[in-house]
């Protein structure tokens, strides 16, 4: 019913995490009636995102300079090096407003399934990272999932040899947590990090 | 804490409907990581809707040619025209599959605060087309909604001075409504519209 480049349009737009069919038709739709600006805003701005970034030589996050700016930042701690998965996550580490130290993004987890090797996720970059600055301690904060445990498992077992200091992030109940709505794996969690008081 | 391209992009993706801060970073991110070849086509499907996508000569939709598809059927019942506010309006109508006439995409309704008004509907164009056509019938498809009324009314008296029959889309309890849940106001239209047995 719609000509060719309108259905390529809501075609590509299905691309975009979460956005279904009917999503796609009805942003396809404002975009071409209500706000071609917008359109073209954003036609420019994934070109030039696309052209221009890449990854931080250092910490391997998103940007389209050389160094991200936390890389830069000569006020962080660089004795204190915090493992995540995705530039999101340092997003969040950052909102929590508890680590002053600096970051190295894997950009996934090992997914052999999906060809996801060490070599993907820069692991042999890390260990020259650690190896010669003068990290002191490592802080594995890949997800708590299946994956991210089996990512964290392998990374702890590729540093243990460099004689630095190797944590994982803590598991148990959240803040505001009520037990009676915890699921059991993360009370079990909980339960087996329980702390001395 | 994202560089600018990166930022920029997040902000450009806000113009899609329904995308607030949280799921313009989801996407950007994802895209940047994981899909850059589902971007690149956005990107060049973005600018060539841009470019080339504009209206239909006679029924206003939205197309690249100079006439859209259901204009140029020559097999379709060209003395009875639907007018409706929007493209997806036009696919709903075909989806119903009981209208085989043509139709009259106002792109809108009327709304003088947004400086919307007859000329921007083209309704100047309907007239013409309805006087300079073989037209019988108008049903007047806008939305069941404040401005889709007023709209509707304006329309109307356009019209009526043109000798041909004008007819509004029925109002009324919906196709498996329960009465319990149909709400007050749509009662009220389906009391008054109420059909002799």
């Amino acid at each position: 019913m719609f000509s060719p480049l309108i259905k390529e349009l809501m075609e590509s737009l299905r691309c975009l995490p979460g956005v279904g069919p009917k999503s796609a038709q009805k942003m396809a739709l404002y975009l071409l009636e209500r706000d071609s600006q917008g359109a073209d805003r954003l036609a420019n701005a994934l070109r030039d995102a696309l052209d221009k970034v890449g990854r931080c030589a250092t910490c391997r996050t998103l940007t389209e300079d050389t160094e991200c700016s936390i890389c830069l930042d000569q006020a962080r701690d660089g004795t204190r090096l915090c493992i995540v998965e995705t530039p999101a996550d340092v997003i969040a580490m950052e909102n929590a407003g508890s680590f002053d130290g600096r970051y190295f993004v894997l950009l996934g987890h090992l997914s052999p399934i999906d060809g996801i090797g060490p070599e993907e996720l820069g692991l042999d970059r890390l260990e020259n990272l650690v190896r010669n600055t003068d990290v002191e301690e490592v802080i594995i904060a890949t997800n708590s999932t299946i994956e991210g445990e089996a990512t964290s498992h392998y990374i702890s077992e590729l540093l243990k040899p460099l004689n630095i200091e190797l944590s994982r992030l803590a598991q148990g109940v959240p803040m505001g947590g009520e037990l009676e709505y915890v699921d059991g794996n993360t009370l079990a969690l909980a339960l087996k990090g329980r702390k001395k008081l």
